[in-house]
């Protein structure tokens, strides 16, 4: 047996930690750090560390209990009364990525000939990967500054999930002309079927727990398993049976259980395993997948215009999306900075687009270092657009 | 991506704990319905879950987050006082499984004249394999109990320590037997040269740690996250550069911290991440080890034998050396039962016996059986053995 993924998760445990004290010093969120400590140590610069299957499982767990977190701590209500907002927030925020990644790429000529699928749809397939919002760092730093709760934080929730669903319709739809083998009806009723699954076993579940609760009010481990396996039975059902993201369950789970007597105690414990263990491997992760020494000064350039239209796209569809359903142009600015993260998942389309032969190996670069760049600049942003808020609130 | 680990995951979460409330409502250990969940879900029974390196590698984070809080719980006043004594039992607690095993083998030919090792060596063997106490499951039973810094408690721990000292004394003078290029002087060096790096690594960062916490003495997470990295470090430096077992470095490092002014908020963090995610999987992945279909009418026959010889050998080995030592008829019962377990110790030793031709691949069952079977009653009759003594003490 190796023993090495223990020193791995001590040194992780201890860069992301002092990193993220070195950012918090330096006025910005501290997992800014954490991210850093991870680009530090990985391929890109000291090349200590890799991505394993082990670290990629815990990383897996640690944006699970976040999203389970967060979806614990929003407000239902408020996400009723955003809905429809959040909805039009979305589209603009999948529309205007998409066709900003589709000029870049036709602008540059990064389509190659030697793939299989025609020019225009590997500049589209560009576009599809800029549209996918990764919403688990602005949560992140949304609860370091107590702003989950907010209406700018619950629209950026609600429209982080239906940005989640659009963004799987349109890599369904390019991949389903690229693979003749993907039914779009089916992938459409899929989701459909996630979200009655979720309705009727969230329900099932919530009465069960509030029974077993009542029995013995008082603090119990029993109760706190339990919702931990619920929500990884969400998360895993929505990936095995729906296509949708585990991510999105594991959202859904956090907020059957926001309405429970419980909610405080659940939060407080996975808080602890979050801070102590998971989440650190999960900001680490990030990091880690970047790998630079492919970079041509051409792809170089291509990397930076993507990642300019990547922040600006963000900014501009989703802000204004908030500002024609009627908030402020500060919430809505908000809005479109807390939507500008990519992570994970357009790492997977990526990968999708890969194996269907859809992007060339030598744009994996430009789209790791996008995804780690929007990672890391979106708490910055987000922090000074919530700061100044405050400071106009006081005056 | 597979998804599948999310769910097994939930699998071991729930079963874990309702047999743990099983057994508990049967006024045993939650322990043993853990345990016994392993064993149900695993390839013995219903086969709906498998050991993978996933599994492995959290589970073995979460006994090092046992023995770390073992050690944190400890009353090193009284390890020291009861440093010779455990020395005693220790020896004794070896010895005699030793023997036992050897004459077990002998008398059941067990030796496969196919193996490159003689039949005397290929005896000795197994009897080496029972040596190896495997302390995890006694010291989450004591905690369970209350009991773990009780005399006998420390007792058992102490011996535990040294029982793995002398356990790979052991297996590194059968190795070098059948193995030209281990180096028993080497070995034994390396063990002394490991309490040298740990008290000197020790003091250095228990230095470190207490002048930081005076600089913000309220709870504070990177206090218990640099505890964390501190204790995986210990573990991974025990097994990499030492040859020692990890555990015994978590251990360590639980002890060095159990003199902070941090201990019970370190103490606190660590239950939540054991009991919410890394021991359940621990407990639950020694049952996943079982395979039986491979079992013969003559090797279950020696297995029972092996099973009872491991048992009874223990209790007559260490309760002979507390007797020696002093302890009450009790307590030397006491600490006979709770040396009883054998654990991933004496798993790594068949592996590693198997590896060098020492062991036939068919003995491998019965040893993992013997492993499960004493780990299984180990809390069961420990629970017996300190009721029976409250009861005379209430007398």
């Amino acid at each position: 047996m190796n023993y090495d993924y223990l020193l791995y998760l001590a040194i992780i445990l201890m860069s992301t930690k002092l990193l993220g004290l070195v950012t918090r010093k330096a006025h910005m969120p501290q997992v800014v750090g954490a991210l850093i400590a991870g680009l530090i140590l990985g391929p890109a610069c000291l090349n200590l560390l890799h991505s394993s299957t082990f670290l990629n499982q815990v990383s897996e767990i640690g944006v699970i209990v976040l999203m389970f977190m967060a979806g614990l701590e929003t407000d239902t209500e408020e996400l009723k009364r955003s809905g429809l907002a959040s909805f039009v927030i979305a589209l603009l925020g999948v529309l205007v990525p998409l066709a900003g990644g589709f000029l870049v790429a036709m602008a540059c000529h990064v389509a190659s000939p030697e793939l299989s699928a025609s020019e225009l749809m590997q500049n589209i397939f560009i576009g599809i990967i800029l549209t996918a919002t990764s919403v688990s760092i602005t949560v992140e730093t949304l609860k370091e500054m107590g702003k989950v709760s907010t209406k700018a934080g619950t629209a950026i929730l609600g429209a982080a999930i239906i940005d989640d669903i659009l963004g799987i319709i349109a890599l369904t739809v390019i991949t389903s002309m690229a693979d003749p083998s993907t039914n779009l009806v089916l992938v459409l009723l899929k989701i459909v079927g996630f979200f009655a699954f979720a309705v009727v076993f969230g329900i099932g579940f919530f009465y069960i727990i509030q029974k077993w609760v009542a029995l013995d009010p008082k603090p119990n481990r029993r109760h706190v398993i339990m919702t931990f396996a619920f929500c990884l039975i969400m998360s895993f059902c929505a990936e095995h049976f729906f296509g949708v993201a585990d991510i999105t369950g594991a959202y859904v789970a956090g907020l059957v259980l926001s309405h429970s007597s419980k909610r405080e105690v659940i939060y407080r414990e996975f808080d602890t395993v979050s801070y102590l263990l998971v989440a650190p491997v999960f900001f680490a992760s990030i990091g880690l997948k970047v790998e630079l020494s492919s970079m041509s000064a051409s792809l170089a350039a291509f990397t930076l215009l993507l990642l300019a239209v990547a922040i600006v796209t963000k900014i501009l569809g989703c802000g204004l999306g908030a500002k024609i359903m009627g908030y402020t142009p500060k919430e809505s600015f908000q809005i479109g900075i807390g939507m500008i993260s990519r992570g994970e998942v357009a790492l997977i389309v990526a990968n999708k687009g890969e194996a269907l032969g859809l992007i060339d190996d030598k744009l994996y670069a430009p789209i790791v270092v996008t995804v780690v760049i929007t990672t890391v600049i979106t708490p910055i942003l987000l922090k000074a657009a919530f700061k100044d808020k405050k400071r106009t609130a006081a005056a």
